[in-house]
């Protein structure tokens, strides 16, 4: 059992994790990529203080060498599910479960809008991990909704297994060589059916699969844990980075606006004390 | 009339004024030393997101450089009081007033407890400005409450003025040279009077006196703002640093625990957008 388990590699989970590492806390920290795409590919950050003038590239940099020269290393994994038992938490990230008492939510802002009908289809033909469902839907008609090219491989393992895949590549220079894969350019909108998933609408058409497997960076939150309080797309956080959910934080873009890098390390750093605090008080 | 007056020069003020500047503003920024005392007497920050391992001396360097990089220059002076008077706001400092839309305050934590009685006789006998109302004292008998060393040039500008001085330094190595000074080495505890400021209690003893001369980095946010909503010695400050007073924002150690640097560039950050926004819907 960890005391911590920190999600999201932006400023806000680098801020939390460097506090956790001082503070000697047993944490995970999951990270989906290096640093956030957001930082890496900003032009020139001239309000970070202490940094005037930096490119994206660099302040990603100063942050994954404070994180290396404290031997801070990310699990790099995504968190698919939060779930509370016995007064802890249960986290999967792809084929494995993670127990902590606390958890801090850094999941920024990107890829977070859930499809229409998403949460209600989760476990009940929504996947988010190829490696752990996938094998369910060999020989049948799966769709596959991706929002990053670093998940080609996962299209063609799925495609792999499956009589047919209808593919949304939601991101530019797609490569799927699988000669099932019939490729859909267009948004998905809509997921239909009664108990299970049974369609998925989109733009000008839609198809029937016996699944959707979801791969984007992270999951959004409210389908990352039921019940989160969430409020025009962001997670409601109090001053102290607490949630409505005891022992859930949230910090930086996904907590709201301004979205900026020294809000987010501000509220990493909040987010980590009252993590503290809060296991703590729970003995 | 500014657009907007921070007041510190923390992390928190230097994160506000730098996004003032990138956001084209017409601020004033009010600073009472070159950084806080708090960060160049750290030894080593090691939380800082960016610039791990660094001296408290080191970060406020960066701190400073940042600012110089981008024209940004304080104001040297110590604000007592603010006044809101048709929708804005008139600060007094030293012996200017300036009038602002909007104010950031970001006056940390240190010697900001009043004394008991403090906030009672400001303008009865309670002046933190020698400059200004030191002439009101000719011939009489005042008492100087002092913390730093750095206002002894007061001290002696107030004893030329005075009759009787009677003087508690707060602070190692006072050097006061004045024939008429009465050194007390104790800490002033409670104010009292009837409608004007009569008698000044200390720790074994009191002492009568005509006026008493507060000489600290900063006053504390009940006497600076009248109104103002504090709790446990902090402002009340919302998730977007706003107060309950609208057009005063609060940021930094001043808007309570953890007292920690990103927290505080975080904080500063988040109310000076919060601040621009409130300019703008003004209009």
């Amino acid at each position: 059992m960890y005391d911590i388990a920190v999600i999201g590699s932006g400023p806000a989970g680098i801020s939390a994790v460097i506090n956790l590492k001082i503070l000697g806390k047993n944490f995970i920290w999951f990270s989906s990529r290096k640093v956030s795409k957001k930082v890496s590919q900003a032009q020139l950050v001239k309000n970070y203080p202490g940094l005037p003038e930096i490119s994206g590239e660099g302040l990603e940099k100063s942050f994954l060498e404070h994180c290396e020269c404290m031997g801070i290393k990310p699990e790099e994994k995504i968190v698919t599910g939060i779930y509370e038992t016995d007064g802890h938490f249960t986290l999967l990230a792809q084929d494995n479960a993670y127990e902590a008492k606390a958890v801090i939510l850094c999941i920024g802002t990107e890829d977070k809008k859930p499809l229409e009908g998403e949460e209600k289809f989760v476990g009940r033909g929504v996947s988010y991990c190829a490696t752990c469902d996938g094998f369910l839907y060999k020989g049948k008609t799966i769709a596959i909704y991706c929002t990053d090219k670093k998940f080609e491989h996962e299209i063609e393992f799925l495609c792999g297994l499956a009589k047919t895949a209808y593919v949304f590549p939601m991101y530019k220079n797609y490569e799927i060589k699988s000669a099932n894969a019939q490729i859909i350019l267009k948004q998905p909108t809509r997921l239909t059916g009664d108990t299970k998933l049974k369609k998925i609408e989109y733009k000008g058409g839609e198809t029937e699969a016996d699944g959707l497997f979801i791969l984007k960076g992270a999951v959004s939150p409210t389908v990352l844990m039921r019940g989160l309080s969430v409020a025009d797309g962001h997670i409601s956080a109090e001053r102290d980075c607490s949630t409505n959910i005891a022992g859930i934080f949230a910090a930086g873009d996904c907590t709201g606006r301004p979205y900026q890098y020294a809000k987010a390390t501000g509220e990493g750093n909040v987010a980590a004390h009252s993590a503290v605090e809060y296991i703590a008080g729970l003995k």
